[in-house]
């Protein structure tokens, strides 16, 4: 088993940086804020008038065309519609199965947000509140999700598999990345209380998440859990026959390499890749599959500034505004670490970039400079991202 | 001077088929009556979503990496934004200068619409009425847009061109098409009078035209005329040494060449494309540099049944709920009359794909295989367009 993929990002869990009109005229920063400063009416429009815009059936020809065998989709807790005032959005996979299964594409289903959140991210839906873990009947109510999600598409012959939770955190990862600061919660008592996951939580919720799951979903599907930030826990981790097709996901990205001291040139990246991302992958290849779920060729080299472990001008930074390189220059520091990460994945069982598409627009806002590496389209018009390896 | 473009079609002029999550909730046909069927707050939520999401930054490094030198815009008469209910879009075009300039693509500006038509298309904006050329007023509003559009962006290095009118419908091609058939008006009374231009309107509007673009762009940008589907009655028009840079713009559809009896067969389209599209256009090239302005690979024969001239479900017509041929099949078909239309537009001045994007869903909506092709996005996707010639 092999994967190449790409995520489709932001369609169905929202990123305010990736695509800002739909946060025109508010102040919210994420997807839980953003319905408390829209009338319902005008909430409701820009929700579906998004969705039924920013992927579509070209979208998925277009990555059949890119070599790609699979997508990864986020799909938020609110899939099934039951938590106003959040609008379900079922009926958008269900046409990503048709369109996947016509152009002979696989989906991965993310579970990519929890009530509550289960890591403070911006893109766990709620910045700077981390309290699912701690809330029994949210915990439950995110395996009746999967539950729904394996008996509605568990047998298609689309489906790759489902991801039981996107990143949920630990100690060490809340701490690296500041979570609290970075991702300032709006309203403190709503954050009071947060804190990381633990891993002894985690590891029973992936076990109960695998038995819900596989009352629907056959086991040549794939269950995958992702590593939670400590690729190397898992080695004494559903070592039982009973568990099948599990697959280890981990995200490897080169600003949080930055974060841990990698040298920011080529030779840096490329050496820090080999060493550590290679490496570690693997390792924990002989335990499970291992797949990278989210990576992509941002780097602070080629943006021209050290970007603090990805900082943009949400987070107050500055950014560029001019190219701080000339377009040869991008080319061969892009080629390079597409190149080394590729190489890397090899060693495991296969990849999804962060992520396929997103709206920022570089030439016409400030401080975006660089940023369009994310965007996978981009990086194939650009020849950045090798599309016949 | 040879150009290769596409046209953004349904960005900023809105056709309801290529995008039905626009019109959804109405019984609207066309950009006229849709503020009517909504409330004032959702009609513009609805286009400003739209706008900020069909056509983006990442869409210009597409194209640039498709091999096109240029886009051509439709924008409609309201574009400077003072004929309410509608929505301005000049800061769109805006973004589209910057985007076309930084990675190297040209625009042709095509004025798509004016105030109670040119054509009573769907896509002039109000079904069934024709009534434009008759309105002094409005003529004259007309012209004080193309006037606006060269003061504002004439002297712009991302500029190729303006293009007067789009498609202003003559007599013979009012009957051909059976337009008031074919395009119903919602009110007889709005309607009533309706009747094709007369050519010696045309000849005078373009005369007009041409002195109020020069007043602001230079002659080194090209003047578009469109030929008002009679290709061959310019031969002694803007003969004066005063015309610089005049180009005709002609469109040639298969669906068009099937209304006048080509057979429905790969060699009945390649040789009535090479007899007439390629003759017509050479014959007309001693005159001004000619351009295909609007051609797609679309024909009957790869639907599966003949269309009628490109009717479709939105026209009453059944459609097919299946692929009538194989994907081999498909793909032979449109590489040939690719080619063929190819081939033919290199006897004049170049051409413009209709169209760059559409969201038409083929899969998930009854009727729409085979309307695919319209996109040459999927086009390339599926190698039936040649992206290296």
């Amino acid at each position: 088993m092999y994967v190449k993929g790409v995520n489709l990002g932001n369609w169905l869990v929202l990123e305010k940086w990736m695509s800002p009109g739909l946060f025109d005229g508010t102040t919210a920063e994420d997807e839980y804020y953003l319905p408390t400063q829209l009338p319902k009416e005008i909430y409701e429009e820009r929700i579906r008038m998004h969705r039924s815009e920013y992927i579509t059936e070209r979208d998925f020809t277009r990555i059949r065309a890119m070599g790609m065998d699979a997508v990864r989709i986020p799909v938020p807790y609110f899939i099934f519609g039951d938590r106003a005032p959040f609008v379900g959005c079922v009926k958008e996979l269900d046409n990503a199965f048709n369109w996947a299964e016509k152009y002979g594409l696989k989906i991965l289903i993310d579970l990519h947000t929890a009530p509550d959140s289960q890591n403070g991210f911006d893109n766990g839906g709620i910045s700077g509140v981390c309290k699912w873990s701690q809330e029994p009947e949210e915990v439950e109510f995110e395996l009746s999700v999967l539950e729904r999600l394996a008996e509605r598409y568990g047998t298609r012959e689309g489906l790759w598999g489902i991801e039981v939770i996107n990143e949920p955190i630990l100690e060490d990862m809340w701490e690296t990345m500041h979570v609290q600061e970075r991702y300032p919660a709006v309203d403190p008592e709503k954050a009071a209380g947060s804190k990381p996951n633990t891993i002894e939580f985690i590891r029973q919720f992936y076990l109960e998440a695998y038995d819900r799951l596989r009352k629907y979903m056959p086991e040549d599907k794939y269950v995958v859990i992702h590593d939670a930030f400590r690729l190397k826990a898992w080695k004494d981790f559903m070592r039982e026959d009973k568990y099948k097709n599990v697959v280890l996901d981990t995200h490897m990205y080169l600003m949080v390499a930055e974060m841990a001291g990698c040298d920011q040139t080529i030779e840096g990246y490329v050496n820090y890749v080999k060493e550590h991302f290679e490496a570690d992958i693997a390792e924990m290849e002989e335990y499970f599959p291992v797949i990278c779920g989210e990576w992509c060729l941002f780097n602070s080299l080629a943006v021209g500034h050290d970007t603090k472990g990805g900082q943009t001008v949400l987070n107050g930074q500055e950014g560029m505004s001019e190219e701080a390189m000339s377009a040869e220059e991008k080319k061969a520091i892009y080629r390079a670490v597409a190149k080394a990460q590729l190489d890397a994945w090899k060693k495991g069982s296969g990849y999804f970039y962060w992520t396929y598409k997103m709206l920022t627009d570089t030439v016409n806002t400030e401080g975006w400079v660089g940023w369009d590496c994310w965007d996978l389209g981009r990086c194939v018009d650009f020849g950045w991202f090798p599309t016949r390896e």
